[in-house]
């Protein structure tokens, strides 16, 4: 399949969905750029934009190459096409924000950073989902503390509490990339690792296709990535559902699906890696005989 | 300690060797900008720098900002001040092209690929050194293959071959920013998860302060990274050698050493995590449970 | 605290809960025996008892000597004391069994093999507690198929499932002897494991303490073991209830309470381990780099 | 092939050897009879022989029924056969032993407790090998101290001195039944779970078939267990070596070949466990994902 990336005249997020369309989220901006040199863990505050505007832009550019329909800043964002309010931990705050950003008029996105577990007050995700279709918002899900698979769960719960209400809402996940199964309730900032250690937890791109593939078959058709995604893992998520789009993302010009790249290597046992069977396959070794697999949350 | 980029004059890297300073070398270019989305991996070839000269760009100045004191290229480095063979995995064959670079006139670096078992026709490290320095070269060590701990193993036995037949060079040490206790003698292209499954091995900011002081505690003293070196782990190289070199790199203003940005974190046990003996000591996780700690290579 | 065997006068279990002593129940025959060469796994038929009764009175006296205070037999228990029912995957089964051994006037202890997630059925663990106490069960509880922690689990969901009914039981834990974090409903026997591998599961002594004192912690009464568990693991139990109990075991002449036994060894680092918060927070290695941690049932 | 215990009449261990018999040493008498209650870990006394005579003789037939051709005591041990010295560490105190024992005119056995690494005076196996052949000792090897694999690759280099030295001698391997990759030179004692938390590295059968096959291969014929090898680890390799041996021990009455028991079992899942691929291929997860695969030994 022949990477095409002019897709027509540009269209909302919200009419896109609502034509049954995916949409492909973009990454992890200030881990990402942390590790590039420009943002400062702890705090994480943006001032990149002002001082190293290149930088940024350089980023940008990469998730748009990896199949990204959106731009997002750093901060809230407020586009011209639709509200989003994120990284909320209680139904409560989130439901406030919605009603203020549905006097905007525009369609409103309203994601939580909650788990399977629910919000800090034990509000399980399938109210929350409730609570924020309720408030106004067309689209609904989580963002950032937990990791695709957790990710996943919570949204099948927010899903069957919707159904059980009669609701209807679009659905939006953007999971980590990294791989949290030991999380509590808090999510990834509790666990010894953040932010310094999580390296053995990056989700590879194999992992990604399978987040993409399974999110699709729930019917969620907004998905991205949070800290830890990578320009390479969107364009995993645009690989994977490329049948769907009917396209390829730009950046697939140097990337062999499945690994197919590998079939002209030298080495012959380097080239039996070439297939799709072997990547889908693989259990990565950690190359840390002396670390755990799970970690204990610090609460 | 405030960073201070401003070093005096330049000068070339034997005359700072010969001087008793260390050199930073940069991080991985390749591998990088593969998940960047500018480079294909199997043939691994450097078209980005005609494609997407800015992504090239961007990246040179991350390692720059991250306290490297080399410029590289992509391709076979030569530069005004030194030549540099390296990517040999026989000794043989590195011999001859020292004594090609030997004519230049300049100062010849020549490391090898090679692990502590030797190059693939059993010539240990300790021999393998012998021959590069009788061959001409100023500088040796060893570059890519292998993880920061086993390249380090290699190092001391180049060492100990050096020492025994009462010859003298200056070390140097490009390992990889992946760990591979694991790895045979053709290094981690032979493990099962080169090169898409990479990622549990990625060695943290920390693991990499303890590859620089263990090598500069050795003698090495240009300390660099090849694959899987991202820009924050070079900084960590030049944050480790800080207190030798005298400053710090201009992109430690966005690093709190060991951690210590996260002293003003809301969450008092993320706050405990702001110091040395934390991070030295953290044993981090894979978040995988269903995965191996160690491969066997393919050969 | 020296070991005192002599406990007075013989008493029925019922008498023994009904008067809040600790029961500490028995281990594993079938299991065992297989590895000492008497049983056959896959039918696990108990034919030992006849061909080798030497072997099973020997086992039995170890059970005895690590602090047991019950002589099961292989096969359905019906001693003099009480009746007991176990085995059984499906409520409704068990119930069945409960009213059939009622008939006998005598008390009947009912535990079923289930684990948190309920029988195969779906009936919760809290609904099938319910219903045999309803049917007359007078101690209630879980045997083998799920490891220390896990039938923990499913115990106090029975709890609270006869809390919320009003009713009330005494408790039975006989957990396996092998950790089992990952299993299905099905229990072990679906790991892959399944019954040739279980090695690397076995729990240490202080695992089965750790266990032994949440069981006393959450009301459970009568606590032994499963499949898996050999005389050490029931001593463990008796030492660690032993200040409630007033005596420790006969087979406590030859072990010294948390590692005591190591403080006259000739190498200081082995003297330094006998002590009780050593082996607390012990996290024994596998030695095995090359195996998951978790495994996927089968089914 | 049905089990023959009749093996004709009785020979001496060496006349064995040399008429180029396997000979299936037993196994762990202290550590299991720790595990059964009369043993005291930390100073390891056989005092069980005196205080609970038919533990031991319990534990004697079940070796002897496992296929052990030898009883030994628990002390250091003088058959009518042949004279065996064990136990040591290094290589002048057993060249003082075996000069000792040879003065009884009977052939004398030699095996050190030494791993790859050699003695404590850091004197190689090849060269503690070749000083027991010279002070006289007709068999030679290792016991306990290290596990399976470790074991073998000490023989391995016994042997290559051995040979470099123009020497013969009997083989004998008595490993431990516990995995320690990640031992250092002092065995597993000094690995931070020994004693009391070997649980998760203990041997599977397969394991141990494993080890008795390439045993075998190396040339080895006294192969034999120590500290943590049961009775179905000495049928292990009495099955393995079947073929070899021309009968298989009484204990496999109890034991389907490779798994082959498991073929009657209702569920299909568990039936499909019942052939040689399938456990020879398994990797067993611990359960355990919180702990490490490897240890650092204390010193």
């Amino acid at each position: 399949m022949a990477p095409v990336s002019g897709r027509g005249t540009k269209k909302g997020i919200l009419e896109r969905l609502d034509g049954g369309q995916v949409v492909v989220g973009d990454g992890s901006f200030l881990i990402t750029l942390e590790k590039r040199g420009y943002v400062k863990a702890g705090l994480w505050t943006p001032e990149a934009v002002v001082e190293h505007p290149n930088a940024v832009r350089q980023l940008h550019m990469e998730f748009l190459r990896a199949g990204s329909d959106v731009m997002q800043t750093f901060t809230f964002s407020a586009s011209e096409e639709n509200m989003e309010s994120k990284y909320f931990e209680h139904a409560e705050e989130a439901v406030w924000a919605v009603e203020v950003l549905k006097e905007s008029g525009k369609p409103v996105a309203a994601t939580m950073c909650i788990g399977p577990e629910g919000d800090k007050h034990d509000v399980t995700p399938g109210a929350c989902a409730v609570k924020l279709v309720k408030a106004g918002a067309s689209i609904i899900g989580v963002n950032c503390r937990f990791g695709p698979a957790t990710s996943l769960k919570t949204i099948k719960l927010m899903m069957e509490g919707l159904q059980a209400a009669g609701l209807k809402a679009h659905l939006m996940v953007q999971a980590l990339g990294f791989h949290t199964p030991d999380c509590g309730k808090g999510g990834f900032v509790d666990l010894p690792e953040y932010p310094f250690g999580l390296e053995p937890r990056v989700a590879t791109r194999w992992d990604i296709q399978k987040y993409a593939r399974e999110a699709y078959n729930l019917g969620v058709r907004y998905i991205g990535g949070c800290c830890g995604f990578e320009p390479y893992h969107i364009r995993a998520i645009a690989e994977e559902l490329a049948p769907e789009r009917g396209f390829l993302p730009p950046a697939s010009d140097k990337h062999g699906s499945w690994g197919s790249g590998l079939n002209m290597h030298t080495k012959p046992w380097i080239r039996a890696r070439a297939r799709r069977e072997y990547w889908e396959n693989l259990l990565p070794a950690s190359g840390r005989p002396f670390c755990p697999s799970l970690s204990k949350p610090d609460i």
